[in-house]
């Protein structure tokens, strides 16, 4: 358990890339209540549960703590009525966890929103970024 | 001044109102590099100082010390190459500040940004809302 992960945020600009990063990379954080936020590292903490179908790998993925991981899911499982991640008993791997229907269309409007907003960003503020610095 | 404002959010969820504010209230934060983050709070305090004359009196609105309003904008100023914010001398005040057209016109953007940002949330995560506790 490194702690030098206390701060990252592998989401948004990892994805985007260096060039990207530079200029207007978005964050869209939407909040549910108190302290219940649905934003970039949530989703990707669920995307890499998606694709590893562990909560330990996908931290490890992130470069976060399972704790870290794990405060996230419960987080986020407590956020809905229903639950994003169950637990997948059973099997070699001793068990394993996995997005239930829910927590993958959540998911994946919360990418469509993000996708909109991008494209709102670029057109709405792109026309300032010649003077960024 | 007061300590109790370190890190109030008067922006999205003040404006809201209470109802909106139990349900997917929005932050759009968009970085332009290391620590530059154009969000809900710098545009709040751009359109105090636009609203008041004053980076004081707008920060005293916004319920923030001189020090930390003053930060924002020193921040502002140092994102771009034009600036957002100029001192207004002269007069019985004693001078105070001002938006530059700049600084009005990517505030401005910000908010048609954020509120096709919200139309988005709106669309595409409201489905979910009734799950939502």
């Amino acid at each position: 358990m490194s702690k030098s992960s206390k701060k990252s945020k592998p989401g948004a600009a990892g994805k985007a890339g260096k060039k990207a990063a530079a200029r207007g990379v978005l964050k869209l954080r939407i909040s549910y209540g108190e302290g219940l936020i649905l934003g970039p590292g949530k989703i990707d903490l669920l995307e890499a549960i998606e694709r590893t179908g562990s909560i330990s790998a996908a931290g490890r993925e992130m470069g976060m703590s399972y704790r870290r991981a794990w405060l996230l899911v419960d987080e986020l499982n407590r956020m809905f009525e229903r639950p994003f991640v169950v637990a997948s008993t059973g099997g070699a791997s001793g068990g394993g966890a996995a997005l239930t229907d829910f927590g993958r269309d959540v998911a994946a409007a919360y990418r469509r929103a993000e996708e909109r907003t991008r494209i709102a960003v670029r057109e709405e503020l792109g026309p300032f970024d010649k003077g960024a610095r």
